[in-house]
């Protein structure tokens, strides 16, 4: 078991994450963290939920963080909702108004705003939900047996 | 990154274990360890194959462990195909012919038989690679955030 990594040594995005994954891990969600769902794209969080929910989490550090990322209405499309999760300093105004707001830090966080569903068809789901699976099995085994040769994670 | 666990400091079954694991990487699966698809059942290995396919082992490291296992009718429920994996001592007379037989030791193994395909019905399959996904990103959170509270893995 490694040790316990302080927030202070993460970078910022990854303490939002660390407290939104936290969150919804209390709401029964399961959260993979940096996932490539597809060459060239990686979603910060993608949350398996109790009923086969999948959200997708972007986290934002800081203005330039959101206002250089321009790919980000490809998130969209591997989820049933879509959420921001930043600090609480965030200027919030920046978000679109339609998308889901998570404030989180390095210990929690919670849902400030719920957003619309947009129900992925059965066969993307299925197809999500197997990459989701393919990727934490994978690192796990790699962390369960670091001198398996498990190609690319 | 744990240091690597060499093989001499894993129980009989879990060497078996890893070694069909690390045989399954090789063939595009990604696996999962010990997990319990439903109350009082543990399957040694569920493994997930590059289109979906749910492959169950279970490993056994001597006579006894086999001869005591009452409940191995129950796990052919959960995959496509069911495979026993055992060390190159195992008397392997023992073993049902139609069940499939993978020899591992620590470092790798080979699948000496191939049993039937008997296909998960879609819904199952949806909710063991569901159940396959959560335990696996579970366990891996609770690696990556010790101090996450994540209740029941």
């Amino acid at each position: 078991m490694p040790l316990e990594t302080a927030p202070s040594a993460l970078a910022p995005g990854q303490v939002i994450a660390r407290g939104a994954a936290r969150h919804l891990a209390s709401l029964g969600f399961a959260c993979v963290e940096e996932i490539v769902p597809t060459r060239g794209l990686r979603l910060d969080i993608l949350a398996l939920g109790p009923k086969g929910e999948l959200w997708v989490v972007e986290c934002k550090s800081s203005r330039a963080d959101f206002t250089s990322d321009g790919k980000w209405h490809h998130y969209l499309e591997w989820g049933d909702r879509f959420f921001w999760a930043v600090g609480a300093d965030f200027p919030t105004e920046l978000l679109p108004e339609a998308s889901g707001l998570i404030v989180a830090d390095g210990y929690g966080g919670e849902i400030l705003r719920m957003p619309e569903e947009t129900r992925l068809a059965g066969a993307r789901r299925a197809a999500v939900t197997r990459r989701f699976a393919q990727h934490a099995a994978r690192r796990l085994q790699a962390l369960r047996d670091p001198g398996a040769r498990l190609g690319e994670l």
